[in-house]
């Protein structure tokens, strides 16, 4: 869970509570709903690695539909400075309910997931096991490479396990935004399935998530 | 199942097992066990049906996408003449592989489907069950809709039902690859769950199927 308590603006800071008071003030009933029916099914438990991605639309493609199925957290690895503000539009919104952390390198990126407790599996082909094999209620990383050339050998190297989506046409690749709705989506129904529910914030996060939510 | 017995040239026929004979002495092992893995899990009984999509890139994507989960066929609903040869690098050569048929409005498009006994959903919010609720064993034709207006009144009042893809964040819309992905994955792993398979063609149809892709 990526947020800390409180604001801190330009020259000031103030509390989730006043933050949300005055927020809450100003926004009409049925967003303030919306919004809580959006903590209720938040997760930071399940990230999205998108590694050697190079196309902003496709990085903003796989942000849209994990964040519409509820994951609150996204890593990208690229050591280029990644305009996402430009592109905006076309991810509908989506960053802006989503914590997006840019890494230089692929190592940096699963050491840390790792060291903040998610399991790191690699979408790949090689000694893979299917979608079903896990038990997605823990804390799990997915890495997707790119269309060309897959996962990298340094996230191999560091990975726990490898994944891939049951195929069966001609067709051996599938476009990024579309394998990550599909593995996200099964790890989404298989937490549903084994424990009767998705969104897993504690009410001390849904309440800072509650203020940032409202402050933006 | 959209495939007639034998082939017509320019300026002969031939059967099926003529074909098949020919093919099977320039064909490598590899790709022959592979035509028969895709055979075996080939369905024609799930359609794709995709409305007011003017981006071809969009249709091959979905095309491309629903092909790699073993459907043979698309039915697409566009008064333009669409080209698709031109795009078909991006496509991953799916089109090769489906049966795509052109509809030049969306009621003939369902007549058509309904004609065939397909089931037909629309995919949209107003009155709509959630994927879970339907039993996918059915023939099913699914409508997708444009992002913008999503599906028809045409549509609407020609569906035998409506689904949609849970979702759980800010987001409201997902790009029509993405949701043609959910919603066929969905229909073939509830297919597997009910019955432990997805491929529904009988021995005769693979029989010509098996000629019709060898001949590609």
């Amino acid at each position: 869970f990526p947020y800390g308590d409180g604001f801190a603006f330009a020259r000031a800071t103030c509390e989730t509570e006043t933050m949300v008071a005055l927020a809450t003030a100003m926004v009409g009933e049925e967003r303030r709903m919306r919004l809580e029916n959006v903590l209720e099914h938040r997760s930071f438990s399940l990230l999205p690695i998108l590694e050697g991605v190079y196309d902003v639309g496709n990085i903003l493609a796989v942000c849209r539909t994990t964040e519409a199925l509820g994951i609150g957290c996204a890593s990208i690895v690229s050591s280029k400075g990644l305009s996402f503000k430009a592109s905006g539009r076309t991810s509908g919104g989506a960053l802006k309910w989503q914590h997006v952390e840019q890494f230089e390198t692929s190592e940096r990126a699963l050491r840390v997931a790792k060291a903040k407790g998610y399991r790191v599996l690699t979408t790949e082909f090689d000694g893979a096991q299917p979608l079903s094999h896990y038990d997605w209620t823990v804390p799990t990383a997915v890495v997707f490479g790119n269309e060309r050339e897959g996962v990298s050998d340094e996230a191999r190297a560091l990975r726990d396990g490898a994944v891939y989506i049951p195929m069966f046409g001609f067709t051996e690749s599938l476009n990024i935004s579309v394998a990550a709705a599909l593995v996200m989506s099964h790890a989404v129904t298989d937490r549903i399935n084994r424990r009767g529910f998705h969104g897993d914030l504690t009410e001390e996060e849904k309440r800072i998530l509650r203020g940032v939510y409202m402050s933006r």
